[in-house]
């Protein structure tokens, strides 16, 4: 339905509204037809369908409460959007004015005193003015075009480098994802007490780390070398000559390479360091960019995964 | 204020709502109130300041028009949101019910008949009747915390691959730059008739392709290879053995490399491959999650920025 699609253009959070009936039963819908009406007083609405089973509840409480959703409360949203169950099974759940039933880690929570309630065709508006206010740090979830989304903020509309070249430009995700995963890496190679590594080698000593004694072949699965067996090969024997992975026979006759006590020690100082890294990085960039950067990228290497295992995961008929 | 605050967790799209006076002059606003009311009839709402100059215009207009924007329309907004210039100069204006001033190029746009106008504390609420609708794949702007935003869908909640260690999972940015990375130039590689080549081989090439003829030094500051010098030269020595770059000899007597026809061939069979992989790659995740992904790319790269020089621009004192 066309209707239906040019509103799901219109992003919007996702809240919770709750109320308590007259006879102490609770009450909450997922909505999104939140918005905000008035500054002075602070006056926010929203809109429930006339065939609701909670529409009497809500005309007659004096107060409700609106929870702004966290990113990750999508299965709360899920569970207040269906019918008929105890939607407040097992929820901890507080009692606000008049009642109201709370709800706990969301972005923001107002308690609304009834103001007005408006016709609006199939649903009533509730006009109702903020009386309390609790908000936190949750990056908010999102809805748009029928799907739970996350929001960030734009980036500057300032190109990075004036480039007049409309053929291979910083536009360009192959370069836009070499480039930020360069600079991580750079990052992480200022730390001097590293020394010079490549990202061939910090993937090999991490793989090892987890999982100690491989063949080739493993190593060349698990960090995608298959696709370039020299640089695995080059990779391995520069850590054999840096003393940081050892080689052996294994059983089969075939040789096994692990890391040792020195690589141990410096697979550590590397993921120290990654980890230092991405927390300074994150803060630069902002929380909520940070989660759904992280929330994109997962969703892309899902998308375009060719079918690669994961560099940690435990390959067959090794060691 | 903690009220704006909280109600800024609460991500909405951007409208920009447009109405004809009397007398036949064009109002506009841009407002973030926009909420869907009801199904049967289609009614939507938002509020006005009761202090806004277009006020009467709007409560003596039979018809307005909503304009749900897209990403690109930020400046819009900001023109919309501002008060007292001419905000309809040099705009593409058409005329919709009632002589209703249309704009272009947004996300949605609903012609609206006024149905109601409720009192709402400082603001007046204005519920309309959907009678005319447009939408367009434009993705939409987002308004959260008081900044544009784009939004873009949560990848599915399922790990990538099912694993216990809390360590160094594949939620750690590192790691999912580099594997995006690693899968966008692993399906590039995939193009047989391109043959092996590696990360810094390719950047080399399109380096001189589009600026040839560089210093070593040039070279590395530009492919940011003074990080690892040896992987330059390596790259530098790849290139002339597989006779796609030339060396010779500049006016300073210094030695200069350039990209010949062979080399140039070759660039442009990358960049056209690139390109492609980048469009199916984009379809893959969606033309909305695309455009949020390279946009927190080029706000992290942005934030992130150690100082490095562009690539392809041009250095001093070279060829």
């Amino acid at each position: 339905m066309q209707f239906r699609r040019a509103l799901g253009t219109f992003a919007t959070g996702v809240t919770i509204i709750t109320a308590r009936s007259a006879d102490g039963e609770p009450v909450g819908v997922t909505a999104n037809s939140f918005s905000s009406v008035s500054l002075e007083p602070p006056l926010v609405l929203w809109s429930l369908a006339k065939t609701a089973l909670s529409l009497a509840v809500f005309q007659g409480a004096e107060y409700f409460a609106i929870h702004i959703l966290a990113a990750e409360q999508q299965d709360l949203s899920n569970r207040f959007a269906s019918r008929g169950e105890n939607k407040f099974a097992n929820l901890n759940v507080k009692q606000g004015l008049g009642d109201t039933p709370l709800l706990e880690c969301c972005s923001a929570r107002m308690q609304c005193k009834t103001v007005h309630q408006y016709e609006g065709g199939d649903h009533i508006i509730f006009v109702g003015e903020v009386v309390e206010l609790a908000t936190s740090e949750a990056p908010p979830l999102v809805f748009q075009a029928g799907k739970y989304s996350l929001a960030a903020r734009k980036a500057d509309e300032t190109p990075l480098i004036p480039t007049g070249n409309s053929e291979f430009t910083e536009d360009f995700l192959g370069y836009l994802l070499w480039r930020a995963h360069f600079q991580f890496h750079a990052e992480l190679r200022k730390q001097e007490s590293l020394g010079e590594f490549s990202d061939q080698e910090f993937l090999l000593l991490n793989t090892l780390f987890y999982n100690n004694w491989r063949t080739v072949e493993g190593l060349c699965k698990g960090t995608f070398h298959e696709y370039n067996r020299d640089h695995a090969e080059g990779a391995i024997s520069t850590l054999l000559n840096k003393g940081l992975i050892d080689q052996r026979v294994g059983k089969d006759g075939r040789e096994l390479y692990g890391v040792n006590e020195v690589g141990k020690e410096k697979a550590l100082g590397l993921l120290a360091a990654a980890k230092s890294t991405e927390a300074v990085f994150l803060q630069k960039l902002g929380l909520w960019e940070g989660v759904t950067l992280k929330n994109l990228l997962k969703g892309f290497i899902e998308e375009t995964n060719p079918g690669l295992p994961h560099p940690w995961e435990s390959h067959e008929g090794e060691s």
